[in-house]
């Protein structure tokens, strides 16, 4: 039986942000996202898999498509298919994320 | 942008396990589920969608494939494409999932 516990297998960096994988088959990855303060997931865009971020622990600025809103812990925010998102951590303190993609990108059909 | 607060959306009755969309596609859905003490998911399973739960509040005993573990909040676990699963709330607290499916029975091919 496959379990984790996500503070656990959390892990920052000074150099930039970290993904840590915890889940993955060819529908879906889920990864839990690090991000010190200053750091950030640039805007970028999936065409065809959807994301959704969940804050664990922090605050950060979520971007989906042409708005931005700052997210605190227990909020949640789809990116849908083709909508360009990023994250950034504008705040004092370390921001924690769990992050959902289906389908995986990572999988080739 | 679509952004909500999972502890504010979380629902519970009497009767039995109750189950609050927050978002969905056909590659996915995104559920918050809430069980009162003594409620549960039924085992069952899905042939083609991988599950995943993660425990926001309280403490479920998980069940996929044949082996149970009781889980705590930050706790999460992959009920995998085919295989039975489901989680019982035998405490006497409150027990809150965030719930992942992919993809989507809900969406017809």
């Amino acid at each position: 039986m496959n379990t984790k516990n996500v503070f656990a297998l959390a892990r920052f960096a000074p150099e930039k942000m970290q993904k840590v994988n915890l889940f993955e088959t060819p529908n879906f990855f889920c990864d839990v996202y690090c991000l010190e303060p200053g750091q950030e997931q640039k805007v970028h865009a999936h065409a065809e898999a959807d994301k959704v971020y969940f804050v664990l622990e922090g605050r950060g600025v979520f971007l989906v498509g042409e708005e931005e809103r700052e997210l605190a812990a227990s909020e949640i925010v789809i990116a849908p298919a083709g909508e360009p998102h990023g994250v950034r951590n504008v705040s004092n303190a370390r921001l924690t994320l769990l992050v959902w993609m289906s389908p995986n990108p990572n999988f080739k059909k």
